[in-house]
């Protein structure tokens, strides 16, 4: 056991990393709430979630930068070195790993394990709507183990994503099932902790998954498709909220504005000014 | 007419800011809403607000740093860079001015104008729950306007504003009216551009500042106190929506991960995934 900035002990990375790790059951999914700044991370602990995920659209859109396409290396690094102060199981997007090779991609991962990251998502979409090689792939899980053995290392595949050319097609759809369970057990293979599948809402093709690969099975949460029970009943083993969150906030802003320019009332149910000051505070007397 | 990146005119920064003051009409008040990163601000821009404020609450809570004592300088220019990208009125609310002197302020407000910024708010609430001497508050303003003379600077006191201690006490508010009266007396002949009150409700206190003062009223709106055309009927220039929309977006953000947990429906109304990356890649094609 370390300490903290606070004297408090904490447990080591690794012992942490086991503990993110342990929250993958299948049937008993982990719910990972996605964060993109220290205040929507530290709410959504405050509000009982153990464990946070970075929402790569958020921490883009928040510095003004597109997402996917690997441009916001200095913005997730910078989150997460703030997010040090909050007390949770950060799994960090990092996107295709902004860089080229694996051993880039391993640096990267490398970084963020240092300032106690303990999981990633390493995605196989490519900015051009493709998806990367399957040996490149595994490349990158084998690289980003080696450099961080602990790390819950989380293989998305895109091959259910969006595309610039609107995944999916009724075509990819088709051989897209067969196409995913031939990537996740490959990227399995090459050391992935966990395997991921957003856009995939089919109970039969989850199913397929679930038992056709030997690993936790992590799906996005889609609005009005399914629920997390439902997932939990196919065997998921964590579901994931992605930009959901974000696009949440994104809205709320929006139409409380308009509300109060139409004179329409404003939800009466908000933290304080006090309570979001004290929120921060907290983290700061804590550890930071 | 300068040129913008992408070689489009656009006014040059006197005349934006003219424009800014302009908006700025007694009984027809400009409604400010106030963001706290480029997504928070360009979607308040694609809603129709042509100027926008800054929250130093959100500001600073999405850095995980307290609000109000000082130490949020570099995030605040930081957003300020990010939101050269997009187009609007932009004023920031710098606290005190990050600096405890009036040349310190001054360079602060300087390097905002240098970044297109038309706007600050300046205010006189200090960390530990005082306010600053009126004669030293009168010589930031001054050298602020020497800095940066088209800036619009609009001056706060905080006399009706939170404190540790809790603002207002009664005491606080039998004396408050007269105090604020005289600060923004001295602010406007210091060279302030226009005056902000919040915490404000009091509609015999609001025209009594209105008519008392030779500057454009500004007031923090607060739900169910009073709406914005109770406001302009008193004859406020402006009205802020401070933490609000910040508070709004948290709750959102908490609210919709609890509901996601819980099996419950989250909000259908939310901007999809590619609309939000439109939005941001517009940012990036107009100017960025």
């Amino acid at each position: 056991m370390a300490e903290d900035r606070a004297g408090w002990s904490v447990p080591a990375h690794a012992d942490r990393a086991r503990e993110f790790a342990a929250l993958h059951r299948p049937g008993a999914p982990l719910l990972l709430p996605n964060a993109w700044d220290v205040a929507s991370a530290a709410a959504l602990v405050a509000a009982g979630f153990p464990a946070i995920g970075t929402t790569s659209l958020g921490v883009a859109a928040a510095a003004g930068q597109p997402d996917g396409v690997g441009v916001t290396r200095a913005a997730t690094v910078e989150l997460a070195v703030r997010l040090r102060t909050v007390r949770c199981l950060l799994s960090v997007d990092i996107e295709g790993g902004f860089a080229p090779d694996p051993d880039g991609v391993a640096a990267v991962a490398a970084q963020l394990a240092e300032l106690g990251v303990v999981g990633v998502n390493i995605e196989d979409g490519r900015a051009d709507g493709t998806l990367a090689p399957v040996a490149h792939q595994q490349a990158v899980i084998t690289a980003v183990k080696r450099a961080a053995p602990a790390l819950f290392v989380n293989a998305r595949t895109d091959t259910y994503w969006l595309t610039p050319a609107g995944w999916p097609t009724p075509q990819a759809a088709a051989g897209a099932a067969a196409e995913t369970l031939d990537r996740l057990r490959a990227y399995r293979a090459a050391g992935a902790d966990g395997v991921f599948v957003p856009g995939l809402a089919d109970p039969a093709t989850i199913a397929r998954l679930v038992s056709g690969v030997d690993a936790p099975l992590n799906v996005l949460y889609l609005p009005g498709r399914h629920t997390p029970a439902e997932l939990a009943g196919l065997g998921v083993a964590r579901v994931s909220c992605g930009s959901l969150l974000f696009r949440a906030a994104l809205a709320a802003t929006v139409r409380t504005a308009t509300a109060v320019r139409d004179g329409n009332p404003v939800p009466a149910d908000l933290p304080s000014y006090a309570e979001v000051a004290a929120l921060i505070d907290g983290l700061a007397r804590a550890g930071g």
